[in-house]
């Protein structure tokens, strides 16, 4: 009779979940131990928590299905936490296994002993579990893969003591069924398409899973018979993207211009979205962003099958015959001269390999980005689903697990960066086929922008010490190499370019170092000027709002 | 009249809190600004923020008072959570505080929203608290700092809204007074006195406070006249030690040696610490590390005076004309030819300058260094007291701001290493005196140990392969030169001698990677001959009943 590793190791592998992102300690050993038991089950060591939670999370988005960490106990959980925060915020499933001290020796408050399950909650509100017996370790095992992969998707903690591991009579448990999510009701569908069909200024608000190829062709029919406008959640998931898939327009990041951008709209239809509000509070500044005198209505939310609902109104519109609007292939010239941050997003529209992933993680340096990628071979755009930066490189790695066939293009600031770099080495350990691209301006350059917006009034030297990164420079040629990732250097837009050449065509990862000048100023006398400069690439609703309010 | 943020930084700075470690984000920014108005606040900037949690702890275990941190919403502190787990189990102060959205943002559930409470309760049982209005900001600051800074200190967090650090109306309040611990009573002294006078085998074991030298002086006139063994908590907070110091003997982190170690004792006597338990839980083995037939007694526990108790235990037994037993001044003789991880802990007791302080994170591989730096000019020695790895680098970032005109030594594994690397560039940007020596074996070696001593069967590749650092190998050279920090890499013992001389020479901080081979075996077979060979490193009291043991 199997132990309850080797059980539980039986029991994700017939349930679908065949890879593990780890960082064991001793109180996994058996867990460790099991790996050799169970074939289907691949085991990536991580040198710090947050890359495994971050590569679970990028490898779920892209599978489909949930990727199981092992963290070691509280601690671990703790390392792991800002990325299962963006897991739950984007509706990711995995399943997070915490090792715990065996049952009898919590008592005895050793070193390492803390309250797991209350650091989980955070993370985990939809399902937490202690198992306290080997005999029921399958079962919650099956529980919690149920509890993550149910629609809409969640982070599901599974704590597991020591004990309850290495004890005889595991019981392995067949796998849980798939979800099987209903599409929004009759009456929700036709109230939505009278809305549609008033003649009102409409938008559709697409999210979670309606920014995958069949719902997105669905809205755009609906846009195309209807006139109403689509609009993307502001960090999506998974986006897909490129030529010949419909365009959608991003909500913008600063609630100045998201609230422009909404301002002409008398409906917001939700689809798998919430209401957008401001990322961030500021002094005097509503945190809503619809705007008043805007409706907003829900044709389907995260339980229910996003792509169905939009067919459903397609039919209740009529709209099955209405030719959508696609992207055009189109790339911009190559860039050329002295590196900035529009630059590379231009060198990544000009060279984007087909079928790529790409992560972005890159702050204020990517937000030419949509722009100028808008007309590339279709690809899959990962992002900042919950704010909490250090989800780029392991998304990266998880991404190229579940895709291994499929180029991964991983966009980074150089702050957000150092919070996971240790992902570096996994990459290079696992031979992942991955471009790290790493905008280097030596600073924070959003806390430059924010700092400004919610209103402080002084800024002396040591606030602005807060946000700079200079002084040491980071060199991430040399941390790259340090962990075994070739790297290159490139301070202008033809060294760049052949950097990225050179790491699309050579097996990963690889790490291009994008020296750029401050991408955003830090003063609203410089932001200005610069989003003047930046109109062309600004989505289209967002430039004529701006070009409107920025009239002399 | 100040905005919360000013109001908070005078009460801080009143209250003998001058440095603050940070990672901020926007909802931190109007704290940020108000540094520029309270000059004798120092902000130290880390790129993550286990960095600034375990630097904090690291400055309090020194200062003696606590520091604060500055941590961006849940997501942040759970990233600070292991090490502030690490300063809970060490009794450390820290004022923890935590920005969070405004007070009206939370109910919009943005992007970064998260339940903080539950997560701070994991490290902060004893004080969590959210400021709700700006006027009632410093009164609650006040009480967290007296929470911190109480007998046993403690990990108080405050939870600080945006809105209510930047509304206007902040009350900057008088700082609480300092804590006053009372000595145990007459009667426990008295009782115990009268254990000590039995005649039966004793040991003082000594912990948290009762390691600082008034303390030891007073245990080791009570061994001398008694005959009581003094010994210490495996993994001491701050234990102060060296020539011209009483000696005393760490309990041993493996569970089979601490037995033997206790084995010989009829009665323990607890002076701020807790009765020594099992690191982890192992099948089959006690938890509990105290011998059957030993009685334990407690002189007096973390809220309580333990050198004024240690002064009253002395003047019950008369003792205060003993001569206690005093480390004479000893520094083993410069090793030679290929590196490995026991003549690093002999170069480093050949070389310890005066006056040091020794961040041990070693894990393994520093199992000789406290013999060999026994006799070394008096040094203080900080330990991972809460088994949460990734605590050396930013100790010694906070030690090192604790006491600028004392050389900072950290010893780290390279695993142990990689968890917070991020802390080599703010050693670098605030240009602090430290070494920090990895040991590179390319290995959790621990695990390799522990892997055995849970009993798991059989050991095959995958599970192997989660307990290895090689493929690729790190370059902490590389990392280190990456953020700043000179490093230089020795496999002799000539060079690892030069290279230390160097870089205790030189302005800090260095870091020296000492590239050893395994230091643990992986098997049974391999671990007691590595044991026998140690022996003459070993404490007193395992050596001999390892002796014992292991005869033929």
């Amino acid at each position: 009779m199997p132990n309850g590793a080797q059980a539980l190791m039986k029991t994700l592998a017939d349930a679908g979940i065949e890879v593990c992102f780890t960082n064991p300690g001793t109180s996994e050993m058996h867990f460790v131990a099991a790996l050799d038991d169970e074939p289907r089950m691949r085991a990536v060591l991580t040198l710090f928590e947050g890359v495994a939670t971050g590569a679970a999370d990028g490898y779920a988005r892209m599978a489909g299905k949930p990727a199981a960490t092992l963290l070691h106990l509280g601690c671990g959980l703790g390392n792991g936490l800002a990325n299962l925060h963006n897991a739950r915020k984007g509706r990711v499933p995995v399943l997070n296994i915490v090792g715990d001290h065996a049952t009898h020796h919590a008592a005895l408050d050793a070193q390492l002993q803390s309250d797991i399950e209350t650091v989980a909650r955070n993370v985990s509100p939809g399902f937490v579990r202690t198992t306290m017996r080997t005999a029921e370790l399958c079962r919650d095992a099956v529980d919690a893969i149920r509890a993550a992969r149910g629609l809409p998707g969640q982070v599901a903690t599974l704590i597991l003591p020591a004990d309850v591991s290495w004890g005889e009579g595991g019981v392995p448990e067949p796998p849980p069924p798939p979800p099987a999510p209903a599409p929004a009701d009759a009456a929700t569908v036709a109230a939505v398409a009278a809305v549609l069909r008033s003649g009102s200024r409409c938008a559709l608000l697409l999210g979670g899973q309606a920014l995958r190829e069949p719902a997105l062709l669905a809205a755009a029919k609906i846009a195309a018979h209807s006139g109403a406008r689509l609009l993307a959640e502001v960090f999506p998931t998974r986006l897909e993207r490129g030529a010949g898939l419909p365009p959608v327009e991003r909500i913008a990041y600063l609630a100045e211009l998201a609230g422009l951008q909404l301002a002409e709209f008398e409906h917001l239809v939700l689809v798998d979205a919430k209401a957008p509000v401001s990322f961030f509070a500021y002094p005097g500044k509503p945190g809503e962003l619809v705007p008043a005198g805007c409706t907003v209505h829900t044709l389907c939310a995260g339980h229910e099958d996003a792509a169905a609902s939009l067919a459903a109104l397609v039919a209740a519109l009529g709209a099955e015959q209405a030719t959508p609007v696609l992207a055009a292939p189109a790339r911009p010239r190559p860039p050329r001269g002295r590196l900035t941050a529009a630059k590379v997003c231009r060198a990544l529209g000009h060279r984007l390999p087909e079928n790529a992933i790409v992560i972005d993680e890159s702050i204020t340096s990517g937000l030419l980005l949509p722009a100028m990628t808008a007309g590339a071979p279709r690809h899959d755009l990962l992002t900042l689903t919950g704010g909490a930066i250090g989800q780029g490189l392991p998304n990266a790695i998880g991404a190229a697990i579940a895709c291994p066939e499929r180029p991964v293009i991983a966009l980074l600031g150089d702050g957000s960066a150092m919070y996971t770099i240790q992902a570096l080495w996994t990459l290079a350990r696992e031979r992942l086929d991955v471009t790290a691209i790493v905008f280097n301006n030596a600073r924070y350059s959003v806390l430059n922008v924010e700092l400004e917006r919610v209103g402080a009034a002084r800024i002396g030297p040591k606030a602005r010490a807060q946000l700079d990164l200079d002084g040491p420079r980071l060199d991430f040629c040399r941390l790259a190499q340090g962990m075994g990732v070739h790297a290159a250097r490139a301070d202008h837009a033809e060294a760049f370019l052949k950097a990225l050449d050179y790491a699309l065509a050579q097996p990963g990862p690889h790490l291009i170092e994008a020296v750029v000048p401050e991408s955003l100023g830090g003063t609203k006398r410089r932001l200005l000027p610069w989003l003047l400069r930046a109109l062309p690439g600004l989505p289209p609703a967002l430039g004529r709002a701006l070009k409107r309010r920025l009239a002399p």
